[in-house]
């Protein structure tokens, strides 16, 4: 059994889904591992990941629109806002929306849907680098 | 350590919580594996996987009644609509509730607990065929 | 490869965050894995686990607060009220947060950020005692 890691960094430049399918196969066709799991797992509190619709650019603009109207970014209510309103509303995103993802490896790729790709979701306004850790375990 | 998998089918015929433990259980007796971990996904963007409530059918009624409140059906708002007020929605819900179900083998079975259930959520309107890749990996 | 697993006994006093991220430091000090994957598996359907900053603990109380105004205990539309009025809110909750996590372990240590830290969300009124399954695979 084989157990390989990296640590890929994603630069966001505020709210949004970035895709990031494309740099995972790229780096899963050089480790030889034919069948196994795929963890991926972001190291901040306030960005998540999340597997979408990997067609329609206007889906994932939809998506980050709901955010803002399901966890309304106000300081009302909250008792953390000394980082910014986006900040508490950001953890309560990551929260709902979960940090880490584990995917099926079959035949050398990961078993994502026609029309499923992997996003890194980011909840704060500024630009961030992000820290994604991808680890595959498999034969 | 061994790795098997296998794709199941699940015909769904509407919006709605469809039990699947007993498929997983009865594919996993076949696998001789008595420890390692059992990873679900589902290979959609628009139904989800989840665990709840084994025992009173009305929580899975009353599951699916709470995400038409929380993510209602309307155009208004949304960009991603030639597919239908229930597509874009259930782009959010699937994003809410996840797509993948990291769940331990011991002894040979699921750990889950006594009222723990395998169910995938469908977020569509109209029957559709979904698959759920089981993947298995221990000794 | 090694294959270990343990079961975490929670008490909790009421909703909220509850840390338990050294405890699982702890246990994994003795499995002698440097590199694999952990599960955190909460065989329940009414708490959850969640990873969330470990800094502010204004954060943890602000996250049961909006968990409350997102899904307000009510026994209006629902039909499973038989448990008392935060039952299926529970159930609910949950289904929104998740009941397994999946952390890479590198050298020996989960791979967590900084600022996270890795919290039971307990979602009922009344104290209960919590079983959360921690299984690691590795070498």
């Amino acid at each position: 059994m084989t157990i390989k890691h990296t640590v890929l960094s994603i630069d966001t430049k505020g709210k949004g889904l970035y895709p990031f399918t494309g740099e995972i196969e790229k780096w899963l066709q050089n480790q030889a591992i034919q069948n196994g799991t795929l963890t991926l797992f972001a190291q901040h509190t306030s960005c998540s990941l999340v597997i979408q619709e990997n067609a329609d650019p206007d889906v994932t603009l939809d998506m980050r629109d709901f955010f803002e109207r399901l966890v309304p970014e106000e300081t009302r209510g909250y008792r953390h806002t000394q980082e910014g309103p986006d900040d508490m509303t950001s953890h309560i995103r990551s929260a709902l929306t979960g940090t880490s993802l584990t995917i099926p490896i079959i035949d050398g790729h990961m078993a994502l849907g026609t029309w499923q790709g992997v996003y890194l979701f980011e909840h704060r306004r500024v630009p961030h680098r992000r820290n994604v850790v991808a680890q595959v375990m498999g034969v």
